[in-house]
């Protein structure tokens, strides 16, 4: 099934089911008012939430309506935890480079995560905000799970159980603020700002062998300023998969309920499939040519990130502009 | 006023307001059913809750009844922000030399902080779980800060309005996790798990003019198994005030209500203060003998934290014992 939320005045907004092809939906509130309510209590509300997206696939259902995707927020607006893994080599080595940084000497061997933001995540079609050019404005495409309550000492093996929804993530970077931050030993605090979900959060089982072994065997596909700009698969080169990320999570805590874990930038080694970041491009040009060329983003540019399952765009469309802000 | 949040098998608890002397408490759940909806809503909450607080104040109160602080949770008992910042400036040089590991260059221009866990807080007389000796456990006696909404870009000056509540933290390190775990660069993930915090928040009011201009001039008080292990005062050496770390914390994105910022390990320069965590007391034992004598935690381990306002016990006591996990 697909779920998704609907703003509606509210922190937390509304939750709705959405039909496979993205276009109905209707509101789930009466099970659960809101995505984090209905993992909190997910052995029940996963059941219920079934039925109507079963029933709003088979015909029409009561107080259905057309889904705009810009009236959504992310899946979940806030969450308790957002712990992003940087889980493709291919990145993690492109990156470092561009910031004259070294890999870490476990970079095979033990997973690289961050603990983001999650008071405030930014809808899937609202504005980024710009506030300087120092800030080096760079997008991320990246998937994401969401979990029930993971428990500590959660080992890979029996880790596929916790993973309740699958979705897209626009990781909002600032690069030039990446450097310092990083350099003061505590992580990327003021360089990560408001983090953007895709419109739709689906559970595994809509991907069907796509899905498998903890990775997506799918295309991330980003458009800049509407021209393509990388195809990478997510799913072969993703090192840790999303299995070692939860026993990676869990080892010295457990995990709540709709805590997300994301893949990181999603990249490949072979250059035919583009980028899924503005720094991973310009350290590219960097070893060919000696010079960044391209720049990070300003105000008025445009980002789209989505994934193709077959012909149905399964987690809806990341699509957002930068703006300045005040 | 004072508010908490009592254990009631949900995973957000009930609100409570408690008396002043922190010994009768009622109900708040007619007017915010947990300490977030109270926040989320705090200007039609608040004159609520303190209208509440009085009539405990002034009189027996329908349904009042006995605070007992190991029924409580912590105020909030997940939240979708919890920043610690690392404002005590002895505290970084002390630490930092234990791990053979430089202070930032900007020390004293750039405050520290970093993101830490939030979706799964312990309680203030939870056990601390205790997996391995390799965890190097350890505590950090702290004060924290809960704001309201805070607008991105908000500076210093502008942040005194955003403190709603205080309360206590102990922030559980694990020492022998933190180098590995830092030295891959993205932060403290695994090094930090679940926080416990002090079973009362209180508003700035309460504490009158040892709440000023940012900073708590109150000693923070630590016994471990049972022996005084320090009292260093938690105002003038914290270099960076709540202020200062709103500004900081608010540079690039907005805050959520509800977010909680802490000062970091209460330290002072005065070794007869002694210290607010088992890194200090080692690293000194280590500049005056050559070895670290005292050990890391072990199961069975206590530890207490409180802070004394005048007579009064203001934020109630941390008070937890290590356990191993299964």
């Amino acid at each position: 099934m697909k779920l998704a939320t609907r703003k509606n005045g509210t922190r937390d907004g509304e939750l709705i089911v959405v039909s496979r092809d993205n276009t109905r939906g209707v509101s789930a509130s009466d099970i659960a008012p809101t995505l984090q309510a209905a993992l909190d209590a997910w052995v029940t509300t996963a059941p219920k939430l079934q039925l109507r997206f079963e029933a709003l696939q088979t015909g029409n259902v009561e107080g259905e309506f057309e889904v705009d995707t810009s009236a959504l927020e992310s899946p979940l607006p806030r969450s308790y935890a957002w712990i992003d893994g940087s889980a493709y080599i291919n990145h993690i080595v492109l990156v470092r480079k561009a910031r004259g940084a070294q890999p870490p000497e476990t970079l095979e061997t033990d997973p690289l995560v961050y603990q983001g933001g999650s008071d405030t995540f930014l809808g899937p079609c609202d504005d980024i905000p710009w506030g300087d050019p120092s800030w080096g404005l760079d997008f991320e495409s990246e998937v994401a799970i969401i979990t029930d309550d993971v428990p500590m000492g959660t080992k890979a093996a029996d880790a596929a159980q916790h993973i309740k929804l699958l979705m897209l993530v626009n990781d909002v970077s600032l690069r030039g603020l990446i450097p310092p931050e990083l350099k003061k030993g505590f992580g990327f605090y003021v360089s990560k700002p408001s983090t953007a979900f895709g419109p739709f959060a689906v559970t595994p089982d809509e991907l069907g062998e796509s899905f498998n072994e903890g990775r997506i065997n799918l295309d991330m596909l980003t458009d800049y300023n509407g021209s393509w700009y990388g195809n990478p698969n997510a799913g072969p080169e993703m090192h840790f998969s999303f299995l070692d990320l939860i026993q990676h999570c869990s080892q010295t805590r457990s995990l709540g309920a709709g805590t997300i874990i994301g893949s990181g930038t999603v990249s490949n080694v072979d250059r035919a499939r583009g980028s899924s970041c503005l720094a991973e491009k310009r350290m590219i040009e960097k070893i060919d040519t000696g010079e960044f060329i391209t720049p990070f983003m300003v105000p008025g540019d445009t980002i789209k990130i989505r994934m193709l399952h077959g012909d149905s765009n399964i987690f809806g469309t990341i699509e957002q502009t930068v703006v300045a802000v005040d």
